[in-house]
């Protein structure tokens, strides 16, 4: 299934009333340093805090109906698991949540004051996919990607969908890419209400799967090594379904460095009063970076702001300027 | 001067499009944890980073017509600082800024980046007060002092003037109380609109001169030592102009320790991806603790957030729970 328009366009019907519209803030600090118009989508301000939210809720409203009181189950550790959870007990079904052993307790009783199951499994990709089978064969719940699933990339397009209409047309608008369900959802509906506006990925040097990818043309599966980055979120690697949104729609990914996305998320706190978490501020940085600075044609830039899920005592914070 | 709602409505007139119209926002977890209906008006989105900015804006739009060219000058090395600074620059005067040696490099950088000129004192009061009397002997410049003034009282009664507007009637408003420019200017704003309803001030225990004075009946004037507070803008004590109208119209004022201040103002950044400062917090907290809880009949509650201007790096921040 591709995604369109219509699909993010029914995504935003199905999240009416159930995900909060987050508002879009503006800096003139920000905006100011980057020399262009900011526009910034606060998906911190989301259920759960994240953007996930949308992607989770708009996947469990299209179960088959005769499969939806089986639930749903997904191995994930952070926003996606909480968002399922949430998503789930919302229409009072099931979410089996597959963590692997040694989580944060933070996140496990998060996932659990969502209420979901949590189940555990051994600290390997291959334990979470075989638990999550079988959790699937008993219970007959469906499995929910974080990302590479056509309902998942429809619902994280109605951020872009709503930033869009709230602010008009822009010259472009950047989001972090980890797995690319934000980043492909935003390409597919900003390129269809304004097919001239240009999309940009931001992610950390660290991580930089979905830039090589890009510049070699072939999707790369895996990271050599575990990313090194603060940035939880942006660690996956792309799938095969938003993968080719984002090489037909997507001009550059423009990668930052750890300092950077620290420089760049502390600039939010301290000027903007927002919590956001790492992930979302490489967007920042990106916009901020010499390269997006040079496009000087590029004058109204959507910011989408992924989350504000972060451990606040385990961050290193830079001193006052 | 005695100040009225008519004062507060023109000071409102002469901050639009100033001032930040800045939004109320709400959550549901902290409302669950009050056990009431909470409305955050969020003054950390104002210019400036504080409500200060509307005193400071409100005082210098009345200054005498053939002072106005002279500038003002004031002793502060907090929010008050950057305020006038700012104000004044916005109006194309000078202001001079009297800060003790040794104020943090970033708080001296603060006002000057807005434009105001520093110059520094003996870190005592009575150097204080000698160097803005010589400046303002040499310069004709006016002294704005932080809270002691009608024109700031009914600028910082602004806030409280959008908050009812956007939100409605409320039950009680709580605001934190340093000097009281903040908390009288809410009295005189919300008492004026809602005759019946309820206002309390918030201090830390720590610096109680306000619940003393107004259990005694009588304004306290000095410390018996220097506050022991991470709250910077709550150490001073009420002025001769807060004071009356504190004690005619406030109900109580609510102290909280250090450790219900940090928990509260944490809870704020982790569930409503707020940044505040520890001032504000000692409302939030005030909100959260028994005594206020066990006021069943206070259902929909105001909460001024009155800034967000702190330094991160010198936070004991707490571990997730």
């Amino acid at each position: 299934m591709s995604v369109t328009l219509a699909d993010v366009e029914e995504a935003a019907a199905c999240l009416k009333g159930v995900a909060h519209r987050t508002p879009v803030m503006e800096s003139s600090t920000l905006s100011s340093l980057a020399d262009k118009h900011l526009y910034f989508k606060c998906e911190n301000f989301q259920r759960v805090g994240a953007f996930k939210f949308r992607g989770a809720c708009n996947a469990i409203k299209h179960l088959p109906k005769d499969q939806m009181a089986n639930g749903v189950v997904t191995h994930s550790s952070g926003n996606h698991a909480q968002a399922l959870a949430l998503a789930a007990k919302l229409n009072g079904i099931p979410a089996h949540i597959v963590m692997p052993k040694g989580s944060p307790a933070v996140k496990v009783n998060a996932v659990k004051e969502y209420g979901g199951m949590v189940h555990f499994c051994e600290p390997n990709q291959a334990a979470r996919e075989a638990t999550c089978d079988s959790i699937a064969a008993e219970t007959n719940a469906v499995f929910v990607h974080p990302y590479n699933n056509p309902y998942i990339i429809a619902g994280q397009g109605t951020a872009a969908l709503e930033l869009l209409h709230d602010v008009g047309e822009l010259d472009a608008i950047v989001a972090p890419v980890g797995g690319g369900g934000l980043l492909s959802g935003t390409v597919v509906a900003a390129k269809a209400i304004h097919p001239g506006i240009r999309i940009f990925g931001a992610e950390p040097v660290n991580a930089d799967d979905a830039q090589r990818s890009l510049q070699s043309g072939e999707r790369i599966t895996s990271h050599a090594s575990p990313p090194d980055t603060v940035c939880d979120g942006l660690k996956t690697v792309l799938g095969d379904q938003t993968w080719p949104i984002i090489k037909d729609g997507v001009e550059s990914i423009i990668t930052v460095t750890e300092a950077e996305i620290m420089e760049a998320m502390q600039l939010v706190y301290e000027r903007m009063k927002l919590v956001i978490e790492p992930s979302s501020a490489t967007a920042i940085a990106a916009v901020l970076s010499p390269t997006f600075k040079a496009m000087k044609d590029i004058k109204r830039v959507g910011i989408i702001i992924s989350g504000g899920n972060v451990d606040l005592a385990k961050l290193n914070w830079l001193p006052l300027k």
